[in-house]
């Protein structure tokens, strides 16, 4: 008998449903502290803004791993091992990037000894290795021959170094190190999330690293600046930049790297961002147009739409500093990943620290106990 | 001034902290139901008995995927595409068959197109694909050739063929194709739950599927029934039996493979692995043994602690069946990893079709903000 109209057993769970878990605590942490109603971000209780100014990805790393605030913090890149790169000259030159880097860390992790539970120096040899990583697999799928760390740059100078084969000058490395900096940490966003859910059945930080990649792989995600890099090569031009947005605005389309779910304010990122640009000795002429067009926009949106507090989202600098130091944008989602290594790895050791296996409950919604259909 | 006595942000959630978010409900899905107490598990309504007794796994998996009771579906394993098995044998021979398994999809994920939602074909093709690979490494890592499919074969019989190179007889199939059943869903298991967190991003199947590989890979996840194995070889024969048990209880120790998180009943999957081994027609002697020691310690158990439900658990079984099937009991996790393929995949079909971004909060437990020490 297929008893399709038996009663669905009645759900046990203790607490109301919340779809997607919206605003249900599902970790403590002493990491990142995003106020997205004032426009901070803090790590460990220090402004995103003063980290930038003073600080360097790495010091920011050892911040998160530690809890110590090292400013002269050193990590240079790390060398690919060789089945790693066997992996990578094996993939298809059309894989996607964050493809890549995924099966870089899986297979990095299947060469390691990564006992339980996580340690700092886990976090800093793997966050040391996927720059070199994806670098290899950017230069594989051109045809180019990967380059080996040196071990004298630190982690953004080196990723750029092995992406290009040149050493990057100071205010190409410190854009892209600022860039590192503010991508590092942003609480429990799902990719993080998932690091932990990972962790928490004691499984290896290598395991919980490719799962975050995998979910940010995901555009819901978000942090896929390459929209922007569209609508700033559209303008063109700085003196273009007005009327571009003016008519874009009368069209009634939607300005990229505006707005942001959580931040009402200015996005304290894009400002640690455009602050680090406006001081380079040299401004590119990407950066000019970049910051031309968000004192354009910006103005434009106020005047039109003042109801709405569209600031300026961290997707904006990102997209501008990305394109800028010579990135394509194809590989903008894998660098976000690079980025939040630090963060992604800070929150596996704070998960193994005082670990508690997590493990929602599900609500069972299908048919009830029935026979198989004769 | 670094200002560590500075208030925390206060937490903003609406609802309280469960730690591990249990007792919380996390996903909504019609796949797998658990009824602990009545010992009790279906899958889309079906008993776990019945679908064992009538069907083999790729039925109980297109059940899972589709709704749709199809006893006779057929489901090969899949060849493994060049760039994976340069990945494998890339490997090192003492990597851990999780770890390689985790590899394996990763890569096989970087070779498809699987756009967004996941389809049933996409789930079929990795389901397919995933045995192969895991003997492929299986044999690599003896130094063996791996083995091309046997299109004629079923999943199962194909993963054994393609691990020992020889076509298994029926029984052995049929035991290990019962454990493949029983271990295909579970509900919102850690790595269940982890699949459905990447999924929810939008990200890929073999991405969410990856996840969750790490996921099971930690110890506290459950399903690793290697320790039962040990237990029975230290019995050696079903005439030692009552005087093996009696003195290990005697002596406090703990029996494996009985007693159950969630299962205070006999567990329904232990009883149809059971059912399926007693009526094989020429039973093994591992079999013979493992049913004397569980008729034994079972009357032990009651007998000495009457107080406790200590019933048989699904490790027992899947131990018993594993090493019965010539299985080395470092590739069980790997095992059960395979079997899970279904669930997962099912489950992550689920999430893509009534999409909703899984990202709950956190509870800031770090310093206030604070400047950077001087």
């Amino acid at each position: 008998m297929n008893d399709r109209t038996a009663t669905a057993p009645a759900a046990t769970t203790a607490y109301p449903y919340s779809p997607g878990l919206e605003g249900v605590p599902a970790a403590e942490t002493a990491l990142g502290y995003v106020d997205g109603a004032a426009g901070r971000l803090t790590y460990r209780g220090y402004r995103i803004g003063d980290l930038v100014e003073h600080g360097t990805y790495p010091a920011v790393a050892n911040l998160l791993w530690t809890g110590d605030w090292m400013p002269s913090h050193h990590l240079p890149t790390a060398p690919v091992p060789p089945a790693v790169m066997t992996a990578l000259r094996s993939l298809p030159r059309a894989a996607k990037p964050m493809d890549a880097l995924r099966t870089a860390v899986s297979t990095w992790g299947a060469t390691q000894v990564l006992d339980w539970p996580a340690t700092p120096d886990q976090a800093r040899a793997l966050t040391a290795f996927s720059p070199s990583a994806l670098a290899a697999f950017a230069r594989i799928r051109r045809g180019l021959e990967p380059i080996e760390p040196d071990p004298d740059l630190d982690l953004v100078p080196g990723f750029l170094y092995q992406l290009t084969g040149e050493r990057p000058d100071a205010g190409t490395a410190r854009a892209l190190d600022a860039y590192f900096i503010v991508g590092a940490e942003h609480g429990l966003n799902a990719s993080t999330f998932t690091a932990r859910v990972i962790t928490s059945t004691r499984s290896d930080l290598a395991s919980a690293v490719c799962g975050a990649i995998g979910a940010m792989k995901g555009p819901l995600h978000g942090g896929a600046p390459s929209e922007v890099v569209e609508q700033i090569h559209k303008v063109g031009s700085p003196e273009r930049a007005e009327q571009w947005v003016r008519d874009a605005v009368e069209r009634g389309e939607r300005l990229m790297g505006f707005g942001h779910r959580v931040y009402r304010a200015y996005d304290p990122r894009a400002a640690a961002l455009r602050k680090v640009a406006e001081s380079m000795e040299h401004k590119p002429d990407w950066l000019e147009l970049a910051i031309k067009v968000e004192d354009v926009a910006l103005r434009v949106l106020a005047e039109k739409h003042p109801e709405r507090a569209l600031k300026t989202n961290v997707e904006y600098y990102a997209a501008a500093v990305l394109q800028g130091v010579g990135l394509s944008p194809d590989l903008f989602p894998a660098t976000f990943a690079l980025a939040r290594h630090a963060g992604w790895t800070a929150h596996i050791l704070e998960q193994s620290a005082d670990n508690r296996l997590i493990r929602p409950d599900a609500i069972y919604t299908g048919p009830g106990e029935r026979d198989l259909p004769a």
